[in-house]
């Protein structure tokens, strides 16, 4: 490609709304232009990378067995009453009626007609295992969209879809997407982790987030760095950190601590290290009696090592709270315990209330905790002694240091953007749906499926937030919108140049490399700095002042000060060997 | 490709609300699957098709200059206000509000929203020419979707706008297009038409349809066997056939002709000739008084040699018709001529009534109409003597043998299906969304647009309906979704047939052939009628006895009935050379 023959739309300085660094160098290099809240056209440099991205995911989803096939995006609402997404999805389901006053939805996913199609066209065991993907537009009416295509309204994505006889199958599918992912992440030169993830109202164990590493992430992952453990710090396991209870040496006390709300407060008052304060969180479970109305809920109180944070998704799995819960409004904690929240503690309370204790919590003695009286604390607390023994579970997040559940070394935390998960979904959608097969007694048995997504669009954004700079964008080889660019010094006028830079351009597309000739005679330095900003990965500058030497200078983005001069005529294999 | 890790899904019946053969066909062939009323799921041996097309397209715009780029399907109504066809455009144009109740649009086509990037983008006359292309899936909310993916409501289109300094450049990039698409079409394997086509409000005469000749199709082309000529029936212009006025022989007489409201009847009565008769075509066009209240409609009458039909496009054009009409109704034909229509002429009307002859129709003398009074016409009648010389204008359909306006041969009718519209645009849009750009002297230019839509997924359907017989689909070679189809005998039982089919595969796939091998152990007659269906071109049967003779058996899709025996090791020459 000439640069004169292409489209190239840069700016220096990024829109006031741009909230994020890879949509705001986006923007600038000319990948992408807003058209609408979280609604973006793919200029021509953006769509290239969108498209590098698909091929690869293309080619290994080909490889892993699975068919590309291609869904409507407009679908109609029965199957999606049909599946009680209708009404539980939320306001992000863009509904519409049609000019005939039918209903129907922009697909912001689509297990509701692969099922559908899966009902109908698998009718037999001898068509299982099948798996079927699309690379498509999706739209979900996000309420406030923010960072670009990262979380727009409308994005790419490739959603698969795989069908089995029975679990041990589809466990065996959702095996061979997780190692076609590695693949794909891999090819697609991202620094990625695959992250044990919460599989919500499902169950089992088997669903994996891709993390792109990146601290402007949204999500907290766990992992050590001496073993394979990942998780998202949602599941990730939070051992007791401590080895044994000690034995009671204080007596229980009541001490005042006006104006103390928070445990770092109350210790610091007291002279005591946050490790000997215990936390209270109190939750609600709604409860309804025979007739459906609601009634009181049920009080839950949970108790964490001051220094130690609540994990909800810990806290749901509960018995009592794994149909729902909320915090506990003020009112409802001042009725259950008598006191305003900030002084609360798990002496002396009622019998409705339940309470748990995470796993290091219950391992403490002597501790301080609120007298449930405002204004006061009680000091040298113990279990058992001082009050029941409590629930135990683990409820709190894991912490750097703690000890990796795989026992191979300390978690370490780091920052992720999601772009891919697999989730093994069992039966839901094919019950709710009726998809059956008949197996080789001609009975009729539920299909068992998992489902595959991959954020293209937003990969864009998670590669710009893992790879850039001060002066732009710093693309992986796979994804640039480019891979080389020839910067001619004169290209009109010196001859020399021209031909150099010509013959080199032709020689390197000849070669199969993705190559830009700018052929735009702009002044040296703005056009490296929009180079730089777009994130070539490769930069060969053609000048008279080299040329005489028979060089060219060549210099690496990621290492873009480094200037390094090569032969000519050994620029190709150059280029072809970095 | 093998055919067990594919999704080959083919039906022997297709259902009964497939309206036209390539539908019937595509369904059956398992290329599509319906979803809703126009809403199509694309399935793997479908999109393979699909994709075909959408490749030879891509690469014959780059090849032109094109620059692909993506346009959000979703576009807010801000910009189609601007333009005016938020209220224009009919319920086709899919409108919704989004959750904060914000009007957005499903695009059925991207003028506004292209016409936006290019204000924003273009600002120097230095950036021009540029042409600008998409690939995508697009929704027109058809009241009654019909034929397929012909007149689908979810469709893919490729939609590609140029933008000029001005007409001479913009036509300049029109005449590329028109050469990019016969490429394409060619490419496509398709026989075909470039046929001028009306310019609607635009004006001027530059624009094309690209039309796929078919029985079945719904437009109807115009053509000259031996010149280049071809013209939308809409736009061709239909000569005089009479090469002289005679004078006048008769005395104008009125005849009786009781219950004769059609010419045929008429001219069947009194023994004479249909081309004798005059046929009439009354017309209203709305009038306002300077209230911008409804006034009495200006009521025009055509008058038609009686075998000759009116070409409503062209009385379009009248100065009294150009703002709009629809025939009169038989209130206003009552009002206007005090006879209902059956019986009427323009002999001795009011004053008020324009009166246009076709160029045949004002060359006719002692010519038979009706006489304005019911159950009479009048014989005899003569322009000048009997009445006076009317307005002129060509405003017939042509016929076949109408002589070519190009004066080299005479004219024929086929039908055809439109693929690709080429359309000069002006600057409709660009003065509307006032896009402008700079130019050498810094004065602001409105923009020069040319707009160039081709169906993708319609030209499946179009392609099916030029090339299908009894047994199914013959693809063109570019557009089939395997090329080669081989069929082994007892694959799984003949060690010899699985390892000479194996390695033909193998060969034929190293030599870059689109080839699928079926290895799902069909009965043949099964698996050849299910390949006729799905219309590979070329299949290869590999079976013991031809091994035994070193040989395999070859046929052509299109003369399935003709098979040839071919050495097993020259097979795939035979094939790379056919």
């Amino acid at each position: 490609m000439r640069a004169r023959s292409f489209f190239i739309s840069t700016l220096k300085e990024a829109p006031a709304d741009a909230d994020i660094v890879s949509q705001q160098l986006m923007i600038r290099a000319g990948m992408i232009k807003k058209l609408a809240a979280g609604v973006y056209t793919y200029m021509p440099m953006g769509l290239r990378s969108l498209r590098k991205i698909e091929n690869i995911i293309r080619e290994e989803m080909n490889r892993a067995g699975a068919i590309e096939l291609l869904l409507p995006m407009v679908q109609p609402a029965e199957l999606w009453q049909e599946s009680g997404r209708w009404e539980k999805y939320g306001p992000e389901l863009l509904r519409f009626k049609d000019r005939h006053q039918r209903d129907f939805v922009i697909q912001p996913t689509s297990e509701e007609v692969i099922t559908d199609f899966a009902r109908q066209e698998i009718r037999s065991w001898r068509q299982l295992p099948v798996n079927l993907y699309q690379i498509q537009t999706k739209f979900r009416d996000e309420r406030r969209p923010r960072f670009g295509v990262m979380r727009g309204r409308e994005f790419t994505m490739k959603d698969g879809y795989s069908f089995d006889r029975d679990q041990q199958g589809a466990l065996k599918s959702y095996d061979k997407m997780y190692a076609a992912y590695q693949r794909i992440f891999t090819r697609l030169g991202l620094t990625f982790r695959a992250v044990a993830a919460d599989t919500g109202s499902i169950g089992g164990d088997r669903s994996h987030e891709f993390q792109v590493i990146a601290d402007t992430g949204e999500d907290l992952i766990a992992y050590c760095p001496d073993s394979d453990f990942a998780a998202n710090i949602e599941l990730a396991p939070a051992p007791c950190v401590i080895e044994k209870r000690e034995e009671p040496k204080e007596a229980m006390q009541k001490v005042p601590t006006p104006g103390r709300e928070k445990c770092e407060a109350v210790v610091e008052l007291l002279g005591r290290e946050l490790t000997s304060s215990m936390k209270s969180v109190v939750l609600a479970a709604e409860r309804f009696n025979e007739k459906g109305e609601a009634v009181e809920p049920q009080i839950v109180m949970i108790l964490l090592r001051a220094d130690h944070d609540l994990n909800e998704v810990k806290a749901g799995k509960l018995p009592e709270l794994k149909d729902g819960f909320r915090f506990a409004t003020d009112a409802e904690i001042i009725k259950a315990f008598g006191c305003k929240p900030g002084y609360l503690g798990p002496v002396g309370i009622k019998s409705d209330i339940v309470v748990y204790a995470d796993l290091t919590a219950a391992k403490m003695s002597d501790f301080i905790c609120g007298a449930n009286e405002e204004g006061y604390h009680i000091t040298g607390v113990n279990w058992g002694r001082d009050l029941p023994e409590p629930k135990v579970a683990d409820l709190r997040n894991v912490v750097e240091g703690d000890a990796s559940p795989d026992g191979k070394g300390t978690i370490r935390l780091q920052r992720g953007i999601e772009v891919g998960h697999v989730f093994y979904l069992g039966t839901k959608y094919s019950q709710a749906l009726n998809a059956t097969y008949l197996d080789e007694n001609g009975k009729p048995q539920v299909l068992e499926m998992g489902c595959y997504g991959i954020g293209v669009s937003r990969l864009l954004g998670a590669a710009i937030e893992q790879g850039h700079d001060e002066q732009g964008i710093i693309w992986p080889e796979s994804i640039a919108p480019f891979t080389t660019v020839i910067c001619p010094m004169n290209y009109s006028k010196s001859e020399m140049v021209r031909e150099a830079a010509d013959k080199i351009y032709e020689d390197l597309k000849a070669a199969g490399v993705d190559v830009i000739l700018d052929d735009r005679e702009m002044r040296p330095g703005v056009m490296f700095a929009e180079w730089e900003l777009i994130g070539v990965p490769h930069r060969i500058v053609v000048g008279e002042r080299g040329l005489k030497n028979g060089e060219v200078e060549y210099a690496y983005r990621r290492t873009i000060k480094e200037k390094q001069m090569v032969k000519t005529e050994a620029i190709v294999d150059f280029i072809l060997n970095r």
